[in-house]
């Protein structure tokens, strides 16, 4: 019933991937590390979906040069909640794609509050949308992990986080040595602003964003984004934050404490960043800037009390880009080096971020709830294990493949199936219309162990070939001549009918499976 | 940062839902069950990404009664394609959320055609997202699982497709007997409208979609919809094919092979729907028809060969609505009955489907390429599951919880903790402000085995108190006394520090897990 028409281009939006087998039982394997790490820890999972309500999600992403950027929104067409709410217009509301992990669960938290234990202590991972510019290496549907605690307002929810992240780095993978999770809190930028006058909140969101781009940018972009402005290397110029010399030059200081160790006696080094805030800036008089000392003095030494000190460490240059943040913030980096896209080294960097965000789940609340969390990015993780030659590689043996060598006994082949099928030797028929040749590259191509093979002669003696495709391929490496070859036919052997299942189980290297 | 204004309401869009752990767990025991036979029939798994261009997914779905109707689009704002591409407009093309596996896999398919083996046999599951009138049982994002065999035209490859869904139908707990997976083809219906010459193709796919609503709304509803139209209980109105009484007729008579069954010699029941179909309409010259009764007599000889005719059957009501399907259709059906909304028995019905799409993947290439495919329903299965009162309830113990009694001490119960994460065992510091009594029925909603208690006295006597919750509440349904329960404490124990991972293994009933 369909009309032919000229062909449609088969291809992929910018920015969305495909996932291969491989690429998924990988995946997988790494989620699997992660949540044994967090199940330890006591987080439950939960599930929000993929859709939201705009309202409910908030805007708090970073790089909004256009309006809407960042999040894939339409309008509802399920007028029901419009014609009884308020704006009865007729009109759906806007729904929006989750941008990331966080802003979901405060409207679950929120609207769960009751019911649910407190602190609520909870985990999940899932893909998450960003209407994005897409470019290399930077997607716009990429996976998430994270975990939180809601209903805890103590540094030691927020150094828990710190240290089970340095926990989930060394399950999936990354040796201690090539990570550090790096711990700041909002507040001491906050503390510093107070101190050099900022008090405008736009302002102060520029500075925010300025500051979050030192990694990118260094300090001279980041310098041009505090003051009058960059151009970057399209053209494109963007507004800075109007400060002046003296101002940008108290951030850069805040900034360099990112690079310092203090030396103690023993001659083993430290980052002791309060004190060095503290001295750095003996005038500033902020209500903020106490704060962000306090508790980041209070994450220090619970941190250094469980001897996690030489892997979660105070950087004042860690600020995370999201807006909703409202004291502690964490990144996870990775310090080994790859080769960038024209071979230079360079750090492999950060594989997520997270903080404390108070004010979230407040937005739809009489009362202001404590909250923080931890947020890793999947997809980053995979590559950085690719870097580093570890993980799950997630390549598996393809199934048994038994040749279809008389088209009319496709009854006789499914019956050779079925049996393995009772071992739970994963197995099938050749499914396709081509000759022999083009069979044995279609097991090859899959993978396959083994080949099935029982042509007429077979048939007559009751018997079947059986064809280890692994260890001709290993076999043939090592055979010179061509006839030797055919005549020892190395990695084939021929049993009766009724031997099939356990000739596979004794190639296949399996013992006694389960009983059909 | 954030400014106060009034609360937001935290809720979600109508027909979305949150996630609980344990629905979290038996859903992905349900899903390692499914994987389990498709990985044993030799399939391999492939996932697309969540958003597609409009054009690749093409507009197949039932139902749509206003424009756009059934999927989530939106325009794209990275403009680079349209600004590069024939539409040199500026404004960005048409993405569409998925609303199913098969459409993205056609173009999967399509666009890695050469690298692929042939036949090529995948599976995948994921959220698919419509975005229809959500009510009860109806959701606008639901998980879906499929397997799909490309490039193979044999109806072998159809009849795998049938009773691959039967042995996973029992894979994950449904028994034989509780179950019917039916077959089906388009072109049984396409010869029967030839027959009553139907020949326009808006009205053939009118019909079609009131044939299938037969389950849902009854012989006398298809009738009224294949006739003049349908009023629904809303008072809205369908426009029906415009068919004849003798034309319904017809259709009507071709249904009615649904439920009849041929009583063999020996008195076992078989459904012969081939011979029945071929009596019934003799005078049917169609040479879709004849395909028709070729390709479903193949299908029921190698089902029958196979001997799972008990289980995968014939029935000429089964259409599906999905407009891309060519030639065999499938619907996996389970038959056991649960209570309606009323209280009334009614089969539990439909839990998936699928069929042959020989003309979905030729949309993007210059030959028509073959391929089959079956659909799960997997929260329709999750449903079904308990409603048997089978399969996994995702229910789990939660983690040990270790009681705060003195808050200054916070970094020696975090030590208790981290030396039961170092034994494996999941475990949390209660990290909230409350008492005694609020930490009880925080460990308590946390489903925790046990609790670790040690206050000032506990300490300087260097032991731990371990509360066994489980078998206190346990032991509290026999005592009666209050008196007599507070003096003998059961369920709660002390021990010496030094033994305390020691006694949780213990009383957890684990024997010796991996060294630190």
């Amino acid at each position: 019933m369909t009309t032919k028409i000229s062909p449609i281009k088969a291809r992929r939006p910018r920015g969305f991937s495909d996932r291969s087998g491989a690429e998924i039982r990988a995946n997988e394997a790494m989620i699997a590390r992660i949540r044994r790490v967090y199940e330890r820890y006591g987080f439950e999972p939960v599930e929000t979906p993929l859709i939201e309500y705009s309202d409910a999600l908030g805007k708090f992403l970073p790089d909004q040069d256009r309006p809407n950027e960042g999040v894939f929104s339409f309008q509802d067409e399920d007028g029901q909640e419009a014609r009884s709410g308020p704006a009865a217009t007729g009109k759906g509301e806007w729904l929006s794609l989750r941008y990331d992990l966080t802003a979901p669960l405060a409207r679950y938290v929120a609207e769960n509050y009751e019911r649910l234990p407190k602190p609520y202590r909870s985990y999940r991972w899932g893909w998450v949308l960003r209407n994005e510019k897409p470019g290399p290496g930077r997607f716009r549907q990429f996976m998430q992990f994270d975990a939180d605690t809601v209903g805890a307002s103590s540094p030691a929810a927020d150094a828990e986080m710190c240290m089970m992240a340095a926990d989930t780095m060394e399950e999936i993978g990354i040796p201690r040595g090539q990570y550090v999770i790096k711990v700041n809190s909002r507040k001491v930028l906050d503390g510093v602003m107070d101190a050099i006058r900022v008090q405008d909140a736009h302002q102060r969101l520029v500075i925010l964003r300025a500051i979050d781009k030192y990694d990118r940018l260094g300090i001279e972009g980041v310098r041009l984004l505090l003051g009058q402005g960059r151009k970057d290397e399209s053209g494109d110029f963007t507004k800075g934050a109007g400060l002046d010399a003296s101002q940008v030059d108290a951030l850069e200081q805040m900034l360099s404490f990112r690079v310092e160790v203090e030396t103690l006696a023993d001659g083993s080094e430290k980052s002791r960043l309060i004190g060095k805030l503290a001295r750095r800036f003996p005038d500033i008089t902020s209500k903020a800037f106490d704060a962000a000392l306090d508790e980041l003095g209070r994450i220090s030494r619970l941190v250094e009390a469980a001897g996690y000190d030489d892997r979660v460490v105070l950087d004042a240059s860690v600020v995370r880009g999201l807006e909703y943040y409202t004291g502690p913030v964490f990144e996870a980096d990775l310090t080994f080096e790859i080769k960038d896209d024209e071979g230079r080294p360079v750090r492999f960097g950060s594989v997520g971020g997270g903080g404390r965000y108070d004010g979230l789940i407040g937005r739809f609340m009489d009362e202001a709830i404590p909250a923080t969390g931890f947020s890793l990015g999947v997809s980053r993780l995979q590559a950085a294990l690719a870097a580093l030659g570890t993980g799950d590689h997630g390549e598996r043996a393809g199934p048994v493949v038994v040749l279809v060598m008389d088209r009319d006994r496709i009854g006789d082949y499914r019956a050779m199936v079925a049996a393995l099928h009772r071992a739970d030797v994963p197995a099938e028929v050749y499914l396709g219309e081509a000759g022999m040749r083009a069979q044995m590259k279609y097991a090859d191509r899959r993978n396959a162990p083994l080949a099935i093979i029982q042509g007429e002669d077979e048939k007559r003696r009751g018997v079947v070939q059986i064809k280890d495709l692994a260890l001709g391929k290993k076999l043939s490496a090592g055979v010179a001549d061509n006839k030797e070859w055919r005549e020892e036919r190395p990695g084939q052997e021929e049993v009766a009918e009724a031997d099939l299942v356990e000739a596979v189980n004794r190639l296949l290297g399996r013992g006694e499976r389960r009983p059909p």
